[in-house]
């Protein structure tokens, strides 16, 4: 019996949803590549046509909307569960933690197309409320909900920083949402379906998947990128600190690499640009210089293994551009990842997907009796 | 390209924790048969040798025992999450949401033998306390540390119900914690799993296990189970309940069919025995001759196909004798399971488990432009 050591080459279900060419550097939403969706649609839109399969008509995407915006008001309950926390919480514990509260009060949820439409535009909205509110805890801010707006982004934006954002800060936030909105199933979308497969609720079970998200080796990657920016400090230590480190001291160069594409991550090039329109001062374009430095270095050096930078190499920077601090970054991850875990849990489910029951191979001892002292 | 659905005939691991053999009815921990186990050895012990490999000292023991012990204190944080959830909130989410709480201060986890060492007393300490506090939050009652006792389950049921049961409740206890312990890779072990192979934390991935374990298709057997014997209301109508909903109604016989075991589940005759010996009162033992008609309606009618009653039959009934209500069954497959999920966890990870990233069979549309108005 072969062992399927990381799940590699297991086909978990058949999907609709995310088209990915590992060689081509190439990424679809529902059949639209991901540039056309990033520069023309708004993170509603896309994630209403990743759960239902189409972009919403002008009266889906008025009712989705209305229920987004609702749900920027959060349940005393959830809020009191946020404060409860320390200040220093780990910004995604907080947002996973939020959820499995939510989830206290979906005993009753049945998985259904119609219990869909109307849980998905709640659990979105909740969604960006949560992690508002869970930024400012952290800053030891009370949480407000945003005033009503016409786009989740701004809503977002308006509910963490008590302020409404200037125009180009919403749409660059918009982007990174649009960006980060689904990737298949890495492991945090695996652990929504095997969560979901159960019938457990869809709150719940991405509390599941923010869990797998939680790990370095997984959503951490946006911000381990970002760090080795900030420690390598000035773009002309770039060259030393990379021999140092990636070649002399074969550290992993995070930021590049992934498990599927051979090639650029097509995301990238989108984030890189929007860094490079968004960096406002001195110190922001400096992290951009030694980030272009470092990919320069990185692709000299990897490429030929196809090994190229993907998607969270210069999200860091943008995240930062659009003002969060880097214990936030996989927490913007998580959020716009919700879209696609509760897109892939309903396709799932709602396609008769069984509940997920793999095997292990035993290996351990042959039957022994307990020793003489413990046989009563 | 071969979808597996429910990830059926893959095998995601090697493990020397758990052995079933499916056809002839036998489960083994590490080698040691699961009556051997529940009948000579604390839940203590049973944990060690999971963990660890082997049955543990004397003093090794003592030392993972008063880790166990002092970790029935729960920090203040903890404490006040549970209490900002409502009172009805559904008992296994407030144990997912303590877990996800205490995720948040596990930011520089990282796993190794010695961390495991000192973790998982920790972890099986905290999760009998949550679980006393959120039984005594659904209550309206406060939680307090128990007095220090030699075991497990009298300390775990003495923080319930806030006085020492006697001697052959604490028994029945530990056999069921015991018997709960571990059964290798179901869809919570597997969501655990998917969650620590990013190298997310334990608390962290012991939430994803239970939003899993939440759903009605795997941890809520035994309230199903239980509640058909409720609905049943006396022996003499089981015949014609069986006819009427099994028969004609074709609706699912709860307690039966397993995806591994062909026969009757070992466990099982266990928790049967548990529950003829505690049942105390004539409403108890009324359930007790219900479940019995039942079994043996229900082999008559199913063992042909290979379905026969499993573990969650009976031990609801058993939950009950102890002096549980019927929405802390889950609850109490949980803490037991715990054990489990930190075995599995840590042999995988330990033995450089890579992270878990399947792929999904693309079906969907072709590449398409966006519509006229979206094209800005």
């Amino acid at each position: 019996m072969n062992i399927s050591n990381g799940l590699e080459d297991v086909y978990i279900k058949n999907t609709s949803i995310t088209f990915i060419d590992g060689e081509k550097g190439i990424l679809r939403y529902r059949g639209y590549d991901i540039h056309e969706l990033a520069e023309n649609c708004t993170f509603e839109e896309v994630a209403y046509l990743m759960i239902f399969g189409e972009l919403p008509s002008r009266n889906e995407l008025v009712s989705f909307s209305g229920t987004v915006q609702k749900s920027f008001s959060l349940p005393s309950y959830v809020l009191n569960v946020i404060d409860a926390l320390p200040q220093d919480a780990d910004i995604l514990s907080v947002f996973e933690t939020a959820f499995a509260a939510f989830s206290s009060e979906e005993r009753n949820f049945s998985w259904s197309r119609e219990a869909t439409l109307a849980k998905a535009p709640e659990i979105l909205g909740h969604a960006a409320a949560v992690l508002a509110a869970a930024y400012r805890h952290s800053q030891g801010l009370k949480y407000n909900p945003p005033p009503a707006s016409d786009s989740y982004a701004k809503s977002f934006l308006s509910a963490s920083f008590g302020a409404v954002p200037e125009r180009k800060i919403v749409d660059a936030m918009n982007r990174s949402l649009v960006l980060y909105a689904d990737h298949e199933v890495p492991a945090s979308t695996t652990a929504a379906l095997v969560a979901s497969s159960t019938l457990s609720d869809m709150y719940s079970s991405i509390a599941a998947a923010v869990a797998a998200l939680r790990g370095p080796l997984h959503g951490g990657a946006a911000e381990a990128a970002y760090r080795q920016f900030t420690e390598i400090g000035r773009a002309e230590n770039t060259d030393e600190w990379f021999s140092k480190n990636i070649i002399q001291g074969k550290k992993r160069l995070m930021g590049f690499g992934h498990r599927v594409y051979r090639t650029y991550d097509p995301r990238m090039a989108i984030f890189k640009s929007m860094a490079a329109s968004l960096a406002k001062d001195e110190e922001e374009r400096n992290l951009l210089r030694i980030a272009e430095r470092l990919e320069r270095l990185g692709v000299e050096k990897f490429s030929p293994k196809g090994i190229y930078p993907n998607t969270d190499f210069y999200s860091g920077i943008a995240f930062r551009c659009i003002g969060f601090p880097v214990t936030m970054f996989t927490s913007l991850f998580a959020l716009s990842r919700t879209a696609g875990w509760i897109a892939h849990m309903s396709e799932y489910v709602e396609n008769g997907g069984r509940i997920m029951r793999p095997r292990a191979v035993y290996i351990g001892h042959g039957p022994r009796e307990l020793p003489g002292e413990k046989a009563r």
